[in-house]
């Protein structure tokens, strides 16, 4: 099985991301911008995962997930330039939380491209798929290997066999089902989202996801 | 129990709404613009449905719910300038989708205020507490009530009297949860799941909705 790149894989989702994947046996490749902060990431998710410095890391697979805070993810794209190539699928997981620019996290930012996702797709080099996911999943109860999943992963994107292949990988993780939530430019409602659900956590001190109901065998 | 005026309740979403609190013995009141067609869903409710013009609906109960379209919510609402009280509760279920100006139902529009939701504070009478919700249950599933429900109501408001309020009525429908998902300024993030559950729709011929995962009691 291909290896899995995690762009930011040190922060908290793409951490937990690392551990569920890890688990299943899914070679993990962590990156981060220090080598020895992955290294030491890798060694917390065990079970063979490498630690590389982004650009190595988004160069050993073919499905990389970017999981930078919104904050970073224009710089990190622009590092990868040179790096990402053609036949890859960028798979977008940041949310434009107003916390990047020190406001509430209940709060979404206007990214003139239209969300996050839309962003990664014109700074991603020609002919790398990008796809949306990995929004309403909590970060701490990926990493936590003894909480039971049970919940949907939304994905949006344009190209439907780039959302097959991550549909694929998501169903290794269980209690994951990913759910094709249609063309990239919807990735802006997922994005809104986050907040939402942090609300309901602030609230609740929980850590909520998604379930769409009505929806017994999502097609794909 | 005091009744429970629906304005726009011959539409889809209205009248679903009508028939499932008509079943459970709640008095509702259908308003429209036309008597006539209140009248004749009023009689396809039953249960003792009322059918009213809109601004004789609307002074009939202390819960209002707003249900027409987005297109004629600001219409509506200034309409109704007159009639509303302080005191009242004014729940707002439109969602500005671009279909209100011919463009598509996956879209949504920018509205100035932030939401639909925060249009309607910003024109509901002083002392009138706006409240969210409805934004993603689907409308025939309602109406259908061979149909058994299981999911979540999204609520958003200011004041946590008016959305306790709220709650209590969305608990006479069962199978409806009602969540508290914070202040009125989250609307807009709830109103962007409904074109999200569009797209949805549409590729999976179904009606979903949304049921929050990690919370078992939702605080309220």
């Amino acid at each position: 099985m291909d290896p899995v790149p995690i762009i930011g894989g040190t922060g908290a989702l793409g951490f937990g991301l690392a551990r569920r994947l890890a688990r299943e046996s899914v070679p993990v490749v962590i990156g981060s911008r220090d080598a020895g902060r992955a290294q030491e990431a890798a060694g917390r998710v065990g079970n063979g995962a490498e630690g590389l410095v982004n650009a190595e890391a988004a160069a050993s697979g073919p499905i990389v997930v970017l999981c930078v805070p919104f904050r970073s993810q224009s710089e990190t794209l622009t590092n990868l330039k040179n790096v990402l190539e053609p036949g890859q699928i960028l798979v977008d997981a940041t949310v434009p939380l107003a916390a990047a620019v020190s406001g509430r996290a209940t709060r979404l930012l206007g990214v003139p491209q239209g969300s996050a996702a839309e962003q990664a797709r014109e700074m991603a080099p020609e002919g790398v798929e990008v796809v949306s996911a990995f929004h309403t999943v909590s970060a701490p109860m990926l990493a936590d290997l003894d909480h039971e999943l049970d919940e949907d992963i939304l994905i949006a994107g344009d190209s439907r066999d780039a959302k097959g292949r991550l549909a694929a990988l998501v169903r290794q993780i269980p209690g994951l089902r990913p759910v094709d939530c249609g063309r990239l430019e919807v990735a802006r409602h997922i994005e809104g989202i986050t907040p939402l659900l942090i609300s309901v956590n602030a609230r609740n001190r929980t850590h909520a996801g998604v379930r769409l109901t009505g929806l017994e065998e999502p097609r794909w």
